[in-house]
């Protein structure tokens, strides 16, 4: 009996190392193959460079739109499909721009010129402008204690972006609050206007936007991000006690929901066409810079994925769909429509996997999954260290595809990149097609390509 | 007796606990002060921006010693020397240029410009040129199966940078050879110069110089690194078997050997003076563009530990030397002349520290060490995590230090960034300071003093 036992001890311990050495030199296969291809570069040169910068419900993102059907048609889909959605329609409708007054210490008139951008989905004063006092505050605390002084000025959330932590998201995680809903809080008050420290820690002066949302029971005031550099000497003045007059001119506006769309390719699954693994990024990015890491990238990824796996004749035993998402930046619109039509037509989501993080090099994924999946994930890991994305956490799987685990609780894994230059160029108009080292954004298809090979094999 | 032994190692256990409490604690506040200092940014940007490129012989190279020295008073060295050494002082002595004539399919006579750079050490074809016909190989087992042909050619070594290594060291470290020796391997048979594929896998058509060495029993035949975008136009030529005709002008020439200064500064060891650590990078560069990434990170992390170990008030037990090594470029004669140095003076170099790959994201140390060292550096790795810095590996230590390992089997290490993104830049005029994020510059900074920290604490 005890022979028997090892035998089979010994045989289990066999054929793992077998497989595992099969599994290996597919991945080997993938990253050859993904490594040596130009296909990534080009995608992201055309998406960056020819269409650039395509927010919600601009001619831009109807160009990316049909772009990346042709592009997941190439990449050798089974199909391409677009699924509609509305999406908001906000528009910068102008050139940002703000400045300060203050007195000298001879009693001059002094004005500093500011590098502003309208936060997204904010409304603008026009051309009229708001000017005000400005009244700065560390933190909601601070704008809580000093609610009677808010009324009629211009208030500036100063927050320091984190610098000690060492991964970046922690420090934009605590900090995105006030660009989010600082407009609102201060509106509360009677604030007029308000301005925030870009979420950044970028030694340029670029300010970085990004969404709001308005509370729609308040005045919606305008709010835009001031560029670093701008933000120090904006310290410097306040903390020597000078009295600052500010002026904003934004001129953004909400137009009608337009009309979106998700692009979907699919590699038809072999035994079980019915369930679904998904991968995708956002489609969408910012309108004042190109979209590289955010999330060019991620679309980028997802494309190669599927090209690699044409290229070596890589059947799926599950249907797996490869997902440009409509709308990430200023709602998530494009998610929610994925997962509500998935709802309706009563589809199997076994596995989710997003890349919204830039295309830098890969260090892991965090992963939204049961506890008793974790053992099956560790047994994988040492398949990922030869491309460095072994770095296994707990955590969520992104914007757009956590309204699949609202759904149908389906597992969720979202890639973690290293995060040092990402909050450089985010929501920056920075982030263009220069921004990404294309093997650093290869490394990351290629494991994104091993994890959803594995996923597909063995079931999460 | 058993009882005793489970209190001795639990006490022992305890002890360890609370050491790497401390440790971790001390290691923390590094990294703080660290991110949170400006000190390295400022540093980078002068030695960059102000003083540039600076090989060995340069007036810039003067600049950066001078620099260098009172860099290291301000960070508060016990005291800083100059260590003088010769160098080789090569200068390029004009702009480099080269061009291909062929007849196209009308039997026209078509001209194609390369961007080129000459390589360091070569001697220049001066203003009359080189014209000859091309010869392309592959490898030097090409080069020498048709070492018939080559008589009063211009050798071509297009030798593609292999991609699918993960690490980008092993592709350099496999095609350095053409450019170190491949011109004197084709003068040997009697070739009239040298084109070589640049060190790199690039996206863009910049020319990467470096250093080559000549035998000097063999004609020293002009040399040159061409852009990759033009080696593939050429490879297409010659692969629709078109004669090419190649004109090459550069105008380098070996002025008489220069001096040169290893710049040192000390904080003298409280409990053994007499025991020396070893911490640095090289201060010269090439001449095309800012010594950034090579080696400008390297030294100013150098620096960035000492400010740091002074700013916390730290006082190592042992004598460490913070090292910009004069001359690692085009030979390396400053890390000779600090090994000869010590040699003479009998000192005791129980440890060196090298960093010189670039101020990316550090992935962790390649150590050169006994066997016997390692479980002790197992234990340290987990302080080491929370920085990217636990991926310890065997290896060489740098090549200015090398020369202690051989004057003293002295045990070394060297940091290991991040490699995706060094060879874009490595000898091209790309490598600037904007190619350096800081925060992945002071990363490596953190890691190399938690090193240093450990090695003092406990020996090595």
């Amino acid at each position: 009996m005890k022979k028997v036992l090892l035998f089979l001890f010994g045989t289990t311990l066999f054929l793992f190392a077998q497989a595992q050495a099969i599994d290996s030199a597919f991945i080997k296969m993938i990253a050859d193959n993904i490594l040596v291809s130009r296909a990534s570069y080009n995608n992201l040169y055309t998406l960056t460079k020819k269409i650039g910068g395509r927010l919600a419900g601009s001619p831009q993102m109807v160009m990316a739109e049909n772009w990346g059907y042709k592009a997941l048609q190439d990449a050798g889909a089974d199909n391409v499909t677009l699924q509609q959605c509305m999406v908001p329609h906000w528009v910068r409708g102008g050139k940002d721009n703000a400045a300060v007054t203050y007195k000298n210490a001879d009693g001059k008139i002094q004005t500093m010129q500011l590098n502003v951008l309208a936060l997204g989905n904010s409304m603008g004063s026009g051309a009229k402008g708001v000017e005000a006092p400005l009244l700065r505050v560390k933190n909601f605390d601070e704008l809580e204690k000093r609610k009677d002084e808010i009324k009629g000025k211009i208030v500036f959330y100063s927050v320091p972006f984190e610098e000690t932590f060492i991964e970046t998201f922690r420090a934009y995680g605590k900090n995105v609050m006030y660009r989010g809903i600082g407009a609102s809080r201060a509106a509360k008050y009677g604030a007029v206007a308000m301005l925030v420290r870009s979420m950044t820690h970028a030694m340029d002066n670029n300010p970085h936007t990004g969404a709001l949302r308005y509370d729609d029971d308040l005045p919606k005031i305008p709010a835009a991000a001031v560029g670093l550099r701008d933000v120090e000497k904006l310290d410097t003045l306040l903390d020597n006690n000078i009295a600052l007059t500010a002026q904003l001119f934004t001129y953004g506006k909400m137009l009608p929901d337009t009309i979106g769309h998700n692009v979907i390719g699919e590699l038809k699954g072999t035994e079980f066409p019915d369930e679904i693994i998904t991968v995708g990024g956002h489609l969408d990015s910012w309108d004042v810079n190109e979209g590289a890491h955010d999330d060019g990238a991620g679309v980028v990824q997802t494309i190669e994925v599927l090209r690699a796996f044409k290229a070596l004749g890589f059947q799926p035993k599950h249907t797996i769909r490869f997902v440009l998402f409509a709308n990430e930046e200023n709602a998530t619109n494009g998610g929610k429509k994925y997962a509500d039509e998935a709802k309706e037509k009563k589809e199997k989501h076994i596995f989710a996997l997003e890349s919204d993080a830039g295309g830098f090099t890969p260090h892991g994924f965090s992963f939204d999954v049961k506890p008793e999946t974790w053992p099956k994930l560790e047994a994988w890991k040492s398949l990922f260290t030869p491309y460095g994305g072994s770095a296994f956490s707990k955590g969520g799987g992104g914007a757009d595809i956590s309204y699949l685990s609202e759904a149908f609780k389906t597992p969720l894994a979202e890639l973690i990149p290293d995060t040092q230059r990402y909050f450089d160029v985010h929501h920056a108009v920075t982030d263009v097609f220069e921004a990404v080292n294309i093997r650093e954004l290869k490394l990351g298809a290629i494991n994104m390509a091993a994890l959803l090979y594995l996923v597909d094999k063995y079931g999460l």
